[in-house]
């Protein structure tokens, strides 16, 4: 086991105003939580991309434990860890998520990002900076076979879009999976669909003009939302429809005409003020569909996604810039540059 | 085997326009669909209540065959027979559906009342009437144990609810069920929810004024959406709600607020114009919940529910008036009466 670090100074790009999300952060130091035997303290290597304002700004956290609490059996100092979105959770035996394995659910949450502990212990901060300090239960493994900035995304991007596909029933193969909206989570379920067995991979987006690459990530059909017809033609030809997009104004009834009898549509994007498009019952009722929503996954279920991703080659297609960059990163975001999702990493602590 | 009947006198309440589903309708004669050799040929006893203009007027019909076609091997005439909401599917061998005992959501439906069959076979006509020709396929056996006016609502408004309770869980046992609405189908839904051994059955209302009835029809609890807080009060609480009300306008992401996460709503009551209220989306994503519909069931699963009513001493609470009186009885069921389900008795038949 390496040698315990004191507590190290904790630095990385804070955000002082709303504004500072469109690349405007400022590099300094900052006052970690306090300290507990159940925490990890991690130096940080990378970091994954996407952050909207202000929910999870410098969640998916890869680098090696520098200092580890009296209580944590399972990391020791040195280790190649990883924090996904969530920090903390109420942990309450009596806490029907926390005491089942679906700590993501638990109705207490702390993001590993931008949310204040209770109890006066401190806020957490993110990946955007040198340590992260995160209590044992939210700090997984990294298996070896995967490289960081590969893991570092899949943190949470991967895990949103794995776990509804393997509890909607892709996991047994055979299946027909459409993908709405190929981007840094569609990518992901583009590749855990084709390595989970399923018979077709169906990525679906507005325009046209994504279909060559969308087919080169390994989806076997495209059907673009803007084609005439488009919802007639493949009514009733898909098992599972996972939407990485959002927004008022999307075509969900539409949407919902792809899906076989008894198929399911689970919609892991988040609109801005959480408004969908008004559902049509008969849409629901006639073909016995069922619309769900999903958040990432827990911890032991991150933990099983990277072991998959290693197990059956899954390769993250990722853009790594480094950390000092992450201003122009995130406007480069905004601006669809993303080629599927970038990672920064910290190049101090390669 | 009883005597088969050349092809009887088809009469029964006729709508000669819109205003009829308002109580005009006039007795008289029809032409059934063209004979086949999968038909048969029903001396009807008893038909069910609810029957919104126009999609469903005079389903939920039992009575005995008086003439089966050359086709039919499992029923006889003089068999105790009945047909729910649907008279034909396009029944090919290349339809999912239809090949795999879901013929309900086969995209070719013919109903029970006031469908056209294809390629100039005539009209389906429905049970407020002294015959009912329905091809063997929709007829179902009436099991021994259950009286015809018990079995006859069982055949839409009890299989509308059976199949989604058994569907999504509770047919294990052990779980805590909601039914929004306690009118026809919300009824049976209590008391199916009970007999497959639901650990809860609450019934929601908007009103306290129905607590005690619905109390005494079996429900552990009831929740006035009407109260203060209801719903916050009530969260995480259910495993699953079926949903027999419907319009734009019911607290839908409330009602989402009563599941556990993980948890399924079913909305089974049809709007006029299929406008569900917008869902919002961190509703169904930060409690992982579904939002699911269904219509009634197929010909073998209303068998499995009926012999599942005779096992488990299902008894509807049913108010048996004359089909002599149909147009009153109309009137009665808008002016919202009936406790839970009318039937029509054809008296002429008993």
């Amino acid at each position: 086991m390496a040698e315990q670090t004191p507590t190290p100074k904790f630095q990385g790009w804070l955000s002082h105003t709303p504004a500072s999300a469109e690349g405007n952060m400022i590099w300094g130091s900052f006052e970690p939580k306090l300290w507990e035997a159940d925490d990890i303290d991690i130096r940080i290597t990378h970091c994954g991309g996407e952050t909207p304002y202000p929910c999870c700004v410098g969640h998916e956290i890869i680098g090696h434990a520098v200092r580890v609490g009296e209580n944590v059996k399972k990391i020791h100092v040195g280790d190649r860890v990883g924090v996904g979105p969530q920090a903390r959770s109420c942990l309450k035996a009596e806490c029907a998520e926390c005491s089942s394995g679906r700590e993501v659910y638990c109705a207490a949450q702390v993001g590993t990002y931008g949310c204040v502990y209770p109890d006066g212990k401190g806020k957490s901060y993110g990946g955007y900076g040198d340590y992260n300090r995160t209590h044992q239960r939210f700090v997984v493994r990294i298996p070896y076979g995967l490289a960081s900035e590969d893991a570092a995304p899949m943190l949470c991007a991967g895990i949103t879009v794995f776990w509804p596909l393997k509890r909607y029933g892709c996991g047994g193969g055979g299946k027909k999976i459409g993908v709405v909206g190929v981007g840094g989570l569609g990518h992901f379920a583009v590749l855990f669909a084709k390595a989970m067995g399923a018979e077709e991979v169906v990525g679906i987006s507005r325009s046209a003009s994504k279909k060559q690459e969308v087919l080169e990530l390994g989806a076997t059909r495209y059907i673009a939302s803007s084609d005439e017809g488009w919802a007639e033609e493949n009514a009733r030809s898909l098992d599972l429809v996972i939407c990485t997009v959002s927004g008022s104004r999307m075509p969900l009834d539409d949407y919902l005409k792809l899906l076989k009898v008894g198929g399911t549509f689970v919609q892991v994007g988040a609109p801005d003020n959480g408004d969908l498009p008004r559902v049509n019952a008969f849409a629901l009722i006639f073909n016995n569909v069922n619309l769900a929503g999903s958040a990432a996954g827990s911890p032991h279920e991150i933990e099983e996604m990277l072991q998959f991703a290693v197990d059956h080659n899954v390769k993250a297609r990722v853009q790594v810039r480094p950390l000092s960059e992450a201003n122009q990163v995130i406007k480069d975001m905004e601006a669809g540059k993303a080629r599927y999702r970038y990672v920064l990493e910290n190049t101090k602590h390669l």
